[in-house]
């Protein structure tokens, strides 16, 4: 792994900041106008000018009334390490023929050392129109390229935001409907976008609350729990019993070996056939089917979990299961459960979950009924709230297509937007009033309550005192004049932190672990009033500007928009 | 680039066959459940039997009836590169610590050398239940691999063909709506899953018959043309004409030089502002966008394109835009158009059109009226074909978020069945009978009427004599009795072709180039009857079983499927 440490006496953090994961994320991955405007630039000498970048997003996604941040440290890592190849010049002097040589001459020396980044930490619940990531110039360095960089990590910082910060919300209301006792794990890869995006996929879902991945190359990646049995292909390559040629299996504490193991599967579906508890249940099970349960067994006595509906859940799955269940019992083994991957998933969990429950009574085994229902099959948010209102015995869910396409919101819509350039704050105007942007250069502020909720976002201009705890403070609806509010905050957090200081004196926020920002997450989750997390008609969470900010981008308002002529 | 040449003297194509695109593509992009089945069948011995998979779709994505298959290439790149390195083998004993240290020994050693892969070209237009990719094991080879390896490549094969394929379709969709005359340009990358999400679209967007992309990276790996010009934040950056430092301006055959270009837009605007024809219209334009508009064309003299709704389309951006493209003419530079992102793309670009057919009048400026539109924003299928029906003046449509995210359909739901092992014929059983599984290693054929249109697809077991050119045949419904025609084909395709002749001695198809999958693509589309490709109400076309094929299926499905009792 190659990694580039920063080269900057100032920096307190020393950890080197490493490569992008994906190999693929290089200067080129931008949108060509990126670099046109970049050569515009350059040719108008304004390369140079000092600016400032908001990145943001203008409305919550999957109609909710929050969103979790995350894609930060890809963000961070593309920054840290960019730079040109001769091989890219090349390629940009094909597609800009016309463009002047000292132009490309000049992309061969640009880095981001002089450019500051401040973010707010990745695992946050976020808010519309508060910036996520500040892009700034350096105030004192008289040669910067800051407009011109910062245009070319426009497409870049969006792409690694947008999905990663979309799954993690999508994630994060998905486990809020299951609850919290739940196991979750995501198995999206074969129908995420591609190789990446379902290697995005599985990490961002972690972080906004999943347990667990299926996606092998995540977890060597990023240490994420990796969790899967068998598929119903599986099943369908056995023929019959007679398959099996080896079929010891060492006891599990090793004492004894029980050379057929096949045999005592078979006494056991004989003895749940001929009880009393299951007359009428079932008759004569599938014998592929017990095969393959039988093989994964021998080959997992530790973690068998067997996918019970290739045939029939009922009359062939769950009686073949129990079957090899209790011959492993027998051997000192505990079965680690079943999957259920297709039909009535309330009904068929509750019927496995009486049928385990009859074995426990019948035989003896105690435990037996406590048996982990995993459910898969095409799930999501909607049909967990179902699955919760129909009642179910399901511990586990195994989470794909849905979770990792966001399939009910297209995209996050990240913007970034210029509020600043040589100390001239910025607005973008439109009819629509969601798309104008807040200028200036901000810093932004979470006030908290008494019960150590979050109250209201609150942006203000750079020189302005911040708020204080204990001191009563005007917060504004930004484009709403009717619309404030006044707020005494128990707590104070600043919410942007210099993750990459550039050329500045300041600190740099570490990066911190995968798992840290899954804790962050869950913990920022926590401090939400539940008014705003519910899934139908949910509170929407405040975000304001300061009264001066207020007056300012009134004032740029109508100083920028043109007087119409009434015809 | 990595190149690994296949060391088989059989092969005919020498062409070596690269790296897999995305160097995450590896044999570790799977699910882990892959390499539990994996063990299990090692465990078992099953891992030397002969087996046969089939990937298949079943379902056109969209509402529509008809599918552009794609993510072939990519598939084959990982079988031709299949290897576990090092690092990978010590992974998986980490997460797998239970299993025997021979397993992994295995695994260090197998490859594809065995596996032969068929499948339908890429940028073939496919339907549902028809494989478009076989794989299977060798006839000869007795130690081969097959069911152990093909099972770790049924996750990242569905990865590679299922968005592959959706946003190929949905390219092939948007183009049908557009027209044959219109440009295309995919503008995805900021919104697409992560970063080959981003690259990923922009390829298969090209495929399905987009015509460029704004995406560098893709333009750099794939060829695809690349177009782009600017955005707000740049119009934005710009705060009045005195920022225009270097004014000067060659003329088009190196000439003359304008000293003052910024003095010749000036006056063109005047001449604009005092015009007859424009009276009214509009009076005095922004300032910033007429210097962010004079700097871009003294960047770019030769492909002026701007952004003209950053302030007002009408009252400031056209007028703008109109003044430097006069002054550009004036110097022998022909002015390439503007870009509409926001308001009535219908009506906005009707009076630009109206505008620039005055200017051609009033000026005589001849060819001024025919200045290309081209319109972004939020575009899909249903946007263009309202517009379509509205009536517009646009020539190009810059499509992003909802052609690369498919936000109309999840996935394509492609899966990866079992069809044979050991020479007997496997069937995947299901109560939703679409779900059932056709089962046998079979032959695809695709026969073709008197007009050249496609008639029906029909699937035959491996040994039935191909359907022949005049030869009356009967095409039976899979599942469905009381469906089936005669057919008499005035053409026969052949549709499974080897790709990957593994120890066998086929001939290797060749894998072609882009540009030749996308024109593969737009000449078999051309070859669908029009009622097949309509959005509303399409005719679904026909994928049949022959006859003896049919009366095997249900054979087998009666012999697995539970009797059941009426209680």
């Amino acid at each position: 792994m190659e990694t580039i440490p920063k080269e900057n006496g100032s920096t307190t953090a020393a950890t080197p900041i490493r490569a992008a994961t994906n190999p693929m994320v290089t200067p080129l991955l931008t949108d060509l106008y990126q670099f046109t405007m970049a050569y515009a630039y350059w040719k108008a000498g304004k390369h140079l000018e000092r600016a400032v970048f908001d990145l943001y997003f203008r409305k919550n996604p999957f109609g909710g009334e929050y969103t979790v941040f995350a894609g930060l440290e890809e963000c961070i890592r593309l920054i840290a390490n960019f730079h040109f190849k001769k091989d890219d010049i090349s390629f940009m002097r094909s597609v800009m023929p016309n463009c002047e040589d000292e132009f490309f001459e000049y992309l061969t020396k640009i880095d981001c050392s002089d450019v500051e980044v401040y973010a707010i930490p990745e695992g946050s619940v976020v808010f519309p129109k508060v910036p996520l990531i500040r892009i700034e110039g350096p105030v004192a360095v008289s040669n910067s390229n800051v407009v011109l960089v910062v245009q070319l990590l426009e497409t870049p910082f969006v792409n690694l935001v947008n999905y990663a910060s979309l799954v993690a919300t999508n994630a994060a209301r998905h486990r809020f409907v299951a609850g919290k006792d739940k196991m979750l794990m995501e198995f999206g890869l074969r129908r995420a976008q591609g190789p990446d995006g379902g290697i995005s996929a599985s990490k961002y879902c972690y972080i906004g609350g999943f347990d667990a991945t299926s996606n092998v190359a995540a977890g060597n990646l990023f240490g994420i729990p990796l969790r899967g049995t068998h598929s119903h292909a599986f099943v369908s390559s056995y023929m019959s019993p007679d398959e099996i040629v080896v079929k010891s299996l060492r006891s599990h504490d090793g004492s004894s070996t029980c050379m057929d193991f096949l045999t005592l599967v078979r006494t056991w579906l004989s003895k749940l056939q001929s009880s009393e508890s299951f007359r009428g249940v079932f008759g004569e099970t599938n014998q592929s089917e017990l095969a393959a349960f039988t093989s994964y067994a021998l080959a997992f006595p530790n973690n068998f979990l067997a996918l019970v509906d290739t045939y029939d859940v009922m009359r062939s799955g769950i009686p073949n299961f129990c079957a090899v269940a209790l011959a492993l019992n027998d051997l000192g083994y505990t079965a680690s459960g079943i999957r259920l991957d297709s039909g009535d998933l309330a009904y068929l969990s509750s019927e496995a979950r009486n049928f385990f429950l009859s074995v426990e009574k019948e035989f003896n085994k105690s435990g037996f009924g406590k048996m982990a229902v995993t459910a898969s099959n095409d799930l999501n948010e909607e049909t967990l709230d179902a699955l919760n209102k129909q009642g179910h015995e399901i511990d586990a869910f195994g989470i794909g297509t849905y979770l990792v396409t966001c399939y009910t919101q297209a995209a996050l819509g990240c913007v970034f937007k210029l509020v600043e350039i040589k100390d001239q704050p910025r607005i973008k105007l439109s009819e629509d009033v969601t798309k104008v942007s807040i200028p200036c250069k901000k810093r932004c502020f979470r006030l908290y309550g008494k019960e150590g909720y979050a109250l209201v976002d609150i942006m203000t201009g750079e020189d302005e005192t911040p708020p204080k705890v204990g001191q009563r403070l005007l917060c504004r609806h930004p484009f709403n004049e009717s619309k404030r509010a006044y707020v005494v905050p128990q707590c104070v957090e600043e919410l942007l932190k210099c993750y990459w200081p550039g050329s500045s004196n300041k600190p740099r926020e570490e990066l911190p672990s995968l798992k840290k920002v899954r804790e962050r997450c869950m913990q920022q989750l926590e401090q939400m009033r539940s008014d705003h997390m519910r899934r139908l008609n949910p509170t929407p969470y405040k975000v304001s500007v300061s009264a001066k900010l207020y007056d300012f981008i009134h004032f740029l308002w109508l100083s920028e928009a043109p007087v119409g002529e009434l015809q």
